[in-house]
């Protein structure tokens, strides 16, 4: 096996948050810039805001027009993108190793010279309607924004696209008032990989990256949960039902994350996982069945999800449910052992893809505040027992759900 | 920049024709088994068995069942996946290098020894027509599979699922009547990459493939596309309305195959690319736009598509075709030197994914009949000129066209 890799770990002058994970033999370089600036942070009156913004900050600036700052970007080959989430937007790119710090440059132009030209905010704020309409369109995505609420508070449960009515409301200087208070070095996080020189790279950031948004607040970490149990319903004229079932797992940093991560593998993960083959391959009672998990900055939701028919709905439900319990009766010391091997294989094949690894880098400094090396990983997934799964199923009960139904038929009786 | 890559190009003795590319320093190996059947051969009236068997081929060999199959590549963290097409089936694994030889026993026995168990085969034509339910959900995939007929033909314009009349015809002595037909050494190619020993992995694949299907027939390359332009509008109960474009494009093969890359990158590839500036960005008429290609094996074809509201359904329709027009007649050097660095730069970047890379060597044996190196292909996009682009937009007039739109509204007018 090749020799451990070196991560790097600074907090620069300037009070940016960096690490890096140089790889020399790739022909890529990679970054994330995370800007902890996200829904939670949006006026509640004002909901679309972190997302309007998201889609505008690239638009014009000081320096340069809309076309030509993705001009500058493509004459470079740089792939850009960025994405808004919950607590956080971050501002990717991949690019050959010799453009890495033009396209720094360039979002660093973006971040801190943002114009907000008028006509571009409200075509954001058009898109931002249609992907309202569209979501209508989209029995998946609207289930999720539907359940989100209820499974995390009027908070964390944002959407990024509010509702029609904050999204009109949201002018110019809305984005400008929002960019101020959150964009900042101090709230700024930038993960590296690839074949880059980390000190130079460290340098250059440094530089651009200085003195930027001292009049912004610092970060705040309070967002709570505010998880509400209940069986809900959404009438729709669809062909099939999706099902969304979900309840509070833990968080990233918790002891007991690795055994969770084990028991999502061993239901849902690969093609030998439970409710692949007990619901969908042996019953097939659903298209589409899967089990999963996201994570705010403290906290952790477990979730999972079917597509069936309606006629079929009450006994996908029962199914699902009765297979997370099942597991805790008779889970077998071989079925952990593949669970751990997929989850190493993966840690193994994933590390092939330098923007996954400097994705995976990104999420590490954002939840455990470090790098956290692959072997660590993997150390702690090896680690569990026969014995941690039945005492994890046995101490996390699922006895208070929350449950979603989007289709013509709602769940009978009080399941939940 | 490293040495040239050195790709390896066999025809082996059992029939399989073998590509392989040796990517020493990495963790992972990947494999890609195509064979030469897809949906082109099936019998008119069994539309969807070709679906139905690339479902039902890993649930039961003469050595294992479906869940000591299943559990056998995950013993070893292999992620194997299978997908069918038009004119071939493709079995994907990506897996540690060491463990390459015993996947890729795992798949010898799927493919040469299924039992395709009764049960499993009832449970995949129920799993096949809830796939076709969940369609009329999803209008994006709706749309594509309503002008497939139209834009391809009746043969290679097929759909996985078939309809649920055929579906429902399907019985396990047709899965067997197919397999027996078409599965074989002599139909297969096989493309590797990654931390593999070529002639070790080359020597397995002759030992694992010897004597397989000797009954099979020859492969056949003759399924004409047919082409039916008209505008058609399926009425749907849609907020949005979606817009799909075709028209015939040129072959892999064709000399000019690489100016209509740059075109479609001009289009639509990139945040500077002319329908996501003109289209979404300026005129906010869409919240999705994109322009794409489809290659059978001798063909081409072109999309433009587009989901907008149905007030706004004319206007797309006439500025997406404006805007291809519009690129004859005003292209720069510039954005001509931006599409050839984002594909050349893509190369590099998405080099560094083995899984990727041998996938692309898997298409070009499909297609081209050989490896093609990277630095081939980037050597032909470089060479394309200004004047290319203008004479091929002039050469390949969008003067027959086939349109579908879905949602409330028609197109008015004769408009293709």
């Amino acid at each position: 096996m090749a020799t451990p890799e070196i991560y790097v770990h600074r907090t620069l002058d300037c009070g940016v948050e960096l690490a890096a994970l140089p790889l020399p033999g790739r022909r890529t370089a990679a970054y994330e810039i995370r800007v902890l600036a996200g829904l939670v942070h949006e006026p509640a009156e004002r909901l679309g805001l972190a997302g309007t913004l998201e889609e505008t900050i690239d638009k014009g600036t000081q320096r340069f027009t809309a076309q030509q700052l993705t001009d500058a970007f493509d004459a470079i080959g740089a792939q850009a993108s960025s994405r808004v989430g919950r607590e956080s937007m971050v501002f990717r790119c991949a690019c050959l190793p010799e453009y890495v710090e033009q396209a720094l440059e360039l979002h660093a132009e973006m971040l801190r010279r943002p114009t907000f030209p008028e006509e571009f905010c409200r075509v954001a704020v058009d898109l931002g309607k249609q992907e309202l309409t569209a979501l209508e369109d989209d029995p998946g995505e609207l289930s999720r924004r539907l359940i989100a609420p209820h499974a995390y508070g009027p908070i964390l449960g944002r959407h990024e696209h509010g509702t029609v009515e904050t999204l009109e409301s949201i002018r110019r200087d809305d984005l400008i008032e929002y960019w101020r208070r959150t964009f900042s070095a101090r709230r700024m996080q930038i993960a590296v990989g690839g074949a880059v020189d980390v000190d130079r790279f460290a340098h250059r950031v440094e530089e651009l990256f200085s003195g930027f948004g001292d009049g912004a607040t610092a970060p705040d970490n309070d967002y709570r949960l505010e998880f509400s149990p209940g069986v809900r319903h959404q009438m729709k004229e669809l062909e099939q039902q999706h099902i969304l079932i979900c309840w509070p797992g833990l968080s990233m940093t918790h002891p007991d994350a690795p055994i969770e991560q084990l028991v999502l593998a061993m239901l849902s993960d690969g093609m030998s996982s439970r409710l692949f083959v007990e619901v969908r391959e042996k019953q097939g009672l659903v298209y589409w069945v899967s089990a999963w998990d996201e994570h705010p900055r403290q906290a952790g939701m477990l979730f999972m999800g079917a597509s069936t028919t309606p006629a079929r709905c009450e006994q996908t439900f029962r199914t699902l449910l009765r297979e997370v319990d099942r597991l805790g009766e008779d889970v077998t010391e071989e079925e952990l052992r593949r669970a751990k091997t997929g989850i190493i294989a993966k840690s193994q094949t994933h590390g092939d893809i330098t923007r996954a690894r400097v994705s995976e880098l990104s999420g590490d400094l954002f939840h455990y505040g470090r790098p956290m090396p692959v072997e660590e990983k993997n150390r702690r997934i090896e680690a569990v027992t026969i014995n941690d799964v039945r005492r994890y199923l046995n101490d996390n009960r699922r006895d208070k759900l929350c449950v979603l139904t989007l289709g013509t038929r709602p769940l009978e009786g009080a399941v939940a």
